[in-house]
């Protein structure tokens, strides 16, 4: 089966939360679809074995595994949970068939336990951005070599600066950049979610950076819509439903050498309301228009 | 008179919207304030020439005049519209007296006739951001003289990256500098608003950068608060009350060598609501706890 993607169309789960990992599978490959994009959550829930073995028969990829991440406790108890929940991740995406392993850091670290949604509470945070991102860097260098013997990589999300306070510190594709550098590229690697960069004035050069390094581990296509949602987490819309100019994005990410999977991942509770399966052609219908045509023949 | 603010402390008169001209100059001068940041609208309601004389009769300063713009329109009627505008901006800052005319400079064009807000229709955008990006650079080119010939600089402010579809297409400090960068330094600045920037990984550089480039116009402190306001333009808090590290930021900016007048200009309806001397007040008293202790001597 080529796909309506040909070859590289993928659906992230979380557009379709509702659905258990085994529908979800399912719905995507009736649909065309060349990979998924699993979340932990759903995978615990079958096992990663299992889950892999879901995926496999059905004849998908698994294009990455959402998420590590939340690296930003300052406290022992903190860092030593963030390390032991992160190793569990990367043993989950070997075993489920990724090597990429999506990260979002966490924001200031009152908000920032593992699976903490914000708190919104500025007066326990701590404010100190630039410790925030340090620590980030130490733990990413923990990390790194038990990532590297499971032959996963720490593909690290920058987040639009509207997360920067209570979701991750992480906050420009070149930042994300500047902390792979240290490590191989194989091992450390970023997300390139038009979502959060679309509004970047360094994107163009960052994504050819990014090229040129070999970290571009993760394409994913999403919208930039307005109003905001009260959630602004579940603020996103479908490609060519907002702000955001695939055409050219593409086309950048195209021009890097990256040749991977197209992920669709959407947060929005209208679209979380929607039968899966509506959910699924409407994105692949979307990918086809805005996306498709920019990729190199 | 000193005044708590030893001698920068500057209300953005937006901070307290409902009074008008003439009692935010007499509430800002009986709670020790040295100078006002002044908007538009508020002004041309005496005139500039009227304005001019309340301020200066209180014993204040202009610190700033907001704001001209919106300058992304692709259409000749709409160039024309904005340049005629920001001209008549320029004349009356120079009027009012102060030198700083701050520039918010528009989204994307079907959003930015001016005057108006977000009009949230994706369909009508035009989505090439790096275009609409372009012609605010032509436009500070046809501005530059004439604002040059009044004594009056164009101040570039970057906003948040959340208003970059619907409001202004500069999203940092260092593309505000980019875009400054050909013309002298007392023609093009740049304003550091923590609101719009304090999640910048860039900021402590381009802080520095634009000290050394002596296009520091204004410094403005106004805190991220979360959750968001249903309309994320006012969702703004007294400094303290939100996650921005204001002794670090006050540092670099300091440390890159800015003097000049410190405003607070908030948006926010519950502040709108509240009695402007006790805004007026609460505003003096979080200067005097979180930027004035960072200030050198």
């Amino acid at each position: 089966m080529t796909g309506p993607g040909t070859g590289r169309l993928s659906l992230n789960t979380a557009t379709i939360k509702r659905s258990t990992l085994p529908e979800a599978v399912e719905i995507a490959a009736e649909a065309g679809y060349d990979a998924v994009g699993l979340w932990r959550d759903r995978v615990q829930e079958t096992g990663a074995t299992v889950a892999a073995k879901i995926v496999a028969e059905a004849g998908l990829r698994v294009s990455s595994l959402c998420r590590g991440g939340f690296l930003t406790a300052a406290d022992d108890a903190g860092i030593a949970a963030a390390l032991d929940d992160n190793r569990r991740a990367v043993e989950e995406a070997a075993t489920v068939g990724t090597s990429e392993l999506v990260f979002v850091v966490g924001g200031l670290p009152a908000n920032s336990s593992p699976g903490a949604g914000p708190r919104h509470d500025a007066g326990a945070a701590d404010r100190d951005l630039v410790a925030a991102r340090s620590r980030v860097a130490d733990r990413i260098a923990d990390l790194a070599p038990f990532a590297a013997e499971h032959g996963v990589r720490i593909v690290l999300e920058p987040l639009h600066p509207i997360f920067a306070a209570d979701r991750a510190v992480i906050s420009t594709l070149g930042q994300a950049l500047d902390l792979a550098a240290p490590h191989p590229a194989d091992v450390v690697g970023v997300v390139v979610d038009t979502y959060h960069v679309w509004w970047d004035p360094q994107l163009e050069t960052m994504i050819a950076r990014a090229g040129a390094e070999g970290r571009i581990a993760s394409y994913q296509v999403c919208d930039w819509i307005l109003p905001l949602a009260a959630d602004p987490l579940l603020s996103r819309g479908y490609v060519g439903d907002g702000y955001v100019d695939f055409p050219t994005i593409t086309r950048w990410v195209s021009d890097a050498g990256y040749t991977g999977d197209i992920e669709t991942e959407i947060f929005h509770q209208e679209i979380w309301d929607t039968d899966p399966r509506t959910v699924a052609a409407t994105v692949a219908d979307r990918y086809a228009r805005y996306v498709l045509p920019s990729l190199p023949g």
